[in-house]
Order: structure tokens, then sequence, then C-alpha cells
């Protein structure tokens, strides 16, 4: 059909686009900026859950009385020689972290690594996007989130952790940084949405039912229930390990303390995340390059038969979107255009 | 029987008993302690995997020309403010981590968080034991060590990875601190051997044939097959992360090029470590205690349910063994007195 045909729109004039929404719905003109490009990114990279599916949680986030405030001026605090602490206060991590990027970089070149721990913000992006580019200017960045309570402990049977995702980046010789971004819950919560709506069973061992027992029911995951980890007692310690380093290292709230009920509308968690920046080219001497040992191992990997790196799918789509324009369906024009006069 | 009844012995008498055989068989008196001091301590805790069931292995790889030095005195190189690198001169990683501890301690808490890479070295221990004395001191550590190739990237073929676990270690209020200790890999090399052994068939999603096809043949698995890393392509992407970070970031060897055919014997990985510490009380000004703080976590975790936290098990042996001895088996008692005379 025709008028299922998507439009195609340059990178920058759909940033433009989404940056008037933002901006019409309560952003500062920067943090609109930031956000706007960031989930034009996503959308860019093929990367549809993080792009312009979340635009409209960013409307109601935004419109929710009390909850993310988008003209937040983050505070960043040089806490020690390489950890730096960002406020977000109460404002979206993506401009908190674009305050400290500067100096963040600067703390892990100058001393071979650096901590930054951004506390009291909201993030609905992809996590690939924050750390990509710390890889592009040559270090290695590992980056944790926590959410909102959605995954239960090991062996429990009820949800306290987030769906708290891990994320890693790394500089290759021979081609654009190597980045993966894995939830530490099985399953994302909208797959849940998903199969419930279209009455579908989840595969086996991805979540519980209210009383904590094994289901493949995605409507009883979803009422009472909670989603399990990846890989058994193994991701739940890892899910647990970023609790901790978000939340307790960061000061911000863990994933149970978030709680959206007195704020109708919001869908943010509002939470923290951690970034560890290493510099492996600090004081190296004579060691091989890194870039060009980690290129080996992707060689040895690929010669044992994996045909796609994580990160390779993103890539194709962001070349085809910069070729031709960001596809972008006749449905999600119409949502585009009514947030626009909302 | 009466015969079979373990014989307890007290913790600094094991060691000593062990550090006689590894003085005997090559390592210098400093190196033999400290190894010893590492396989009593596992075995203290129940971690027989890597407690004196190992003793065979380090005998067999002390003697095994070319391969570890047993004298090797490790090189501490302060790379950067807060990098630390080690070379173990082919020894092994625990007198090389010694070397530096008190360094990485200093540069951690100076700066908020350090890295330290150490190549050039073996492992055999327990991972649990290197981290947990960072955080007995406050520190947030992490540690993940590449090894042999033993694990099949994702839909591959072939082995690229070792088993390349990740070990986490967090100060808690209430307690000792958490610390876990998880191979990336679905089983334990071992245990594959145990299966093979008793032709039974392994648990399915844990290995390959020499054809990357799946199977449940432990025996397939060890010829020429391979292990599967946990949790799919998330275990996977994890385990090429630890190779990054140890062997690409250290300068030492990939898992796939270590090679023990030309060294009969000798069973231990000529790999690297890498730690990464994290002060979190670093310029805490105004935030919550994070000791404090995690144990608040651990205390909903149980509330929902866990009723055992990683470390658990492994204390309350402790406790038992440094009460009424370690426990030795009389098999594992002969053992140890061939390896003496040996």
């Amino acid at each position: 059909m025709d008028s299922a045909a998507p439009t195609l729109i340059p990178f920058a004039e759909l940033a433009e686009r989404l940056a008037c929404i933002l901006e019409r719905h309560g952003c500062s003109p920067e943090v609109a900026r930031l956000l706007a490009e960031n989930c034009a990114a996503a959308e860019r990279d093929g990367a549809h859950s993080h792009g312009l599916f979340r635009m409209k949680g960013y409307v109601s986030t935004l419109r929710s009385a009390g909850w993310v405030d988008g003209h937040a001026v983050p505070v960043v605090e040089d806490a020690a020689p390489a950890f730096l602490r960002i406020d977000a206060r109460g404002g979206f991590t993506v401009p908190a972290l674009a305050a400290g990027r500067a100096q963040a970089l600067a703390k892990a070149r100058a001393n071979g690594i650096a901590v930054v721990a951004i506390r009291n913000s909201h993030h609905l992006g992809a996590l690939s996007l924050d750390v990509e580019p710390f890889a592009d200017e040559g270090l290695v960045a590992i980056s944790v989130i926590n959410s909102m309570k959605a995954v239960v402990p090991h062996g429990g049977h009820t949800a306290v952790f987030g769906t708290n995702p891990i994320a890693f980046a790394t500089p290759r010789a021979g081609g654009p940084p190597l980045v993966f971004d894995m939830a530490t819950s099985g399953m994302a919560n909208g797959d849940v949405q998903i199969a419930a709506r279209e009455d579908r069973a989840l595969p086996e061992g991805n979540g519980v039912d209210r009383d904590g027992r094994p289901t493949t029911d995605a409507k009883a995951v979803l009422d009472g229930g909670a989603l399990l980890a990846f890989g058994g007692h193994k991701g739940a310690a890892l899910s647990l390990m970023v609790e901790v380093l978000c939340a307790a290292l960061g000061g911000g709230k863990f994933s149970h303390e978030v709680d959206l009920a007195d704020h109708p509308g919001a869908v943010t968690p509002h939470t923290g995340q951690t970034f560890i920046l290493i510099d492996p080219q600090a004081g190296r001497g004579a060691l091989p390059d890194f870039a060009t040992r980690v290129e080996a191992l992707l060689a040895e990997v690929a010669a044992a038969g994996q045909d796609r790196l994580p990160g390779d799918r993103r890539h194709a789509a962001r070349a085809r979107s910069l070729a031709m324009g960001i596809p972008v369906s006749a449905e999600m024009m119409t949502v585009l255009g009514e947030l626009a006069a909302l």
C-alpha cells in the first residue's frame, strides 16, 4: 500500500522536528536538542525500541507534574582525580552526561581510568549511544543503568531489580568501535506487553507469576509477576551488581525505590547511570597496540563462525539511514504530528 | 567407614603443608607461601574445585619445562596515576597481585578508581579470593580473567574464548563483603569431564560438537567440540568483553593463543587478569553511606524471597573450617603425601 510507505527523513531534519516537540512540552532548547539527537540516532541505527517509539513516553513524562525536569541544569562534581559525580537535578541523563563528558574524557586520559556516576536522572535512550562516543575517542567504556523494578532476584517471588542493562564499547583497528548493549533481564518489558496483547506464550524461563512460580503466561507476568534475569543465577547476580554500581555508588535510587504511582503519565525511571572509562594507551610502553589486538580477536571470532558481531546490524542500518534518510512509518508520522500539536 | 573419615586440619597447618610441596617442586619460599595460602583458603571456604583438588595441577605445571616460573619476581609498573600494570614474568597471578596490592589500593583511594592489568601470568585459584580482600578494605572490586580456549563464540563452531570468569565484591554494612564469582561459560570444563567419565548427558544448551552442532554428549564436547557461554548471545558477549579487558588491555595472550601442546603436564593458562577497584567513599560529600545502601538492597532481595546470597555457602564453610579445622579426605591426604614425596 502506498499509504504505508515510510517517509525518508535526513537525520538533522528528524532531530530538529523532535527537538521542537520536546521544547513544546517542557524542555529547555539545549535539553530538547540533546534528547532529540539521541532519539533520532537510535532510530537512525534501527534501534527502534529506543527511537521514535519513545517520543510518546518523553512527552507524557514531561507532562506529568513533578517528575522529570526538562529545564534541569546538571551539576558536575569533581569528586576525586578519576571520579566524576553528576547530579542531573531531576533531569534526563543525556544532558547530564553531555555536561560532564569533556571532564570525564580528560580524567580517563590523565589517569588511565575514570568513573562517572550520574544520579537523580531519568533515562529512556539506547545505552549503546552513551558508550560508543567514548570508544570513538579511543577509550574502552562500560556503562550500567538501573531502572524500575521488573526482575525477580534468583529464587525469589517479587521484582526488585530493573532490567538493568550493561553496555560495552571498545575501539578496534579495522572499523568503528565494537559496541554491545544488553538488558540483564531475559526479555524486555515491552516484548512481554506485546506478547500479552497478542495472547502469545513467552519462551520458557522468562517470567514468574505473582507467587513467584515460573510461567509462560505474559499476562501473569504483567499482573503482579515479574521477569527473570537472563542466564539464571548468573544474570541475576549481574543485575544486582548493576544496582550497586548505579544506585549505591552514585547516590541515586534503587530500582525498587522508584514508584510511578503518584505521577500519572510518567514512564521514566528516576535512577542513576554509571560509566567506567579506561584509556588502553595510558603508559603502554612497549605493549602491542590495543586496537590492533582487539581486531585480531575479532578476526578469530569470525573465523570460528560467528557471522555477525554485536553492532553489525546497527552499523548497517546507520549507513542506510545516512545514505537515504531515516525511514519513518506513516503511522509514526501521524504520531509525531499529534505530539507537535498537543 | 572409619578409613574414609576426613582429617580436620587447621588453616595454618594445611597452608604450611602445601607450601612445603610447592617449594619442593620449584617455587620460591615466598611464591610457595602465597599460593599455598590461596589454595588452603579455597578449601577452607568449600570452593573445592579451586582448593586441594588443584595441587596435582600446580605440581605437574611446575614440573613441565619452560611453562610457569615458580621463582618469578613480578615487575610492578606505575603506568598512570590510576593504572597499574604488573608483568608476572611468567609466574603465577597470586604473587603478582600481592606485589602490586598496596599500590593498587593507594591508587584507588587517591583517585576514586584504579585499574590493575596483570600480564604474562598463570592462574589456578578462586577469583573470589582475589576480589574479597579489596572489599574488606572498603572498595568495590571487579576482576576478570581469560584462560584457555573452551567456549565457542555465539553461532560459531570452534572454541575461541576461555571460561572467562567475572568476579565482583562489594562492602556491605551488615556483614562480610558480598562476593560473586561466575564463569561466563554455562558449565565448568571439569564438570564436563566428570559427565563424560560417568557417561552422563549434559543439560541442554551447554555444548557443541566439533561441527558446531548443539549436543548434550559430553564426549563430543571434549572431542573437538566446545562449551557454550551461559545465557546465549549475552553471555558470549560478556566472554568477549573479558578477553578484551584482560588480554588486549593488559598486553597478554588471548585464550585462543594459549597452547599447552608443547608443555606436557602443564595445565595453567598463560594469560592475564584485570581488576577495576572503586572507592565508593571518594569525595562523597553528603551522599548516604555506601555500605548501608548496599545492605538496604540486600534486605530487599531477602524480602523478595532469595534465601541465599552469593557467598553465603562460602562463609558458612569458612566458619566451620575455622572452628573445627579444614576437612581433608583420606584420599586427598594420600595425594598430598605422594606430592610431598614426589
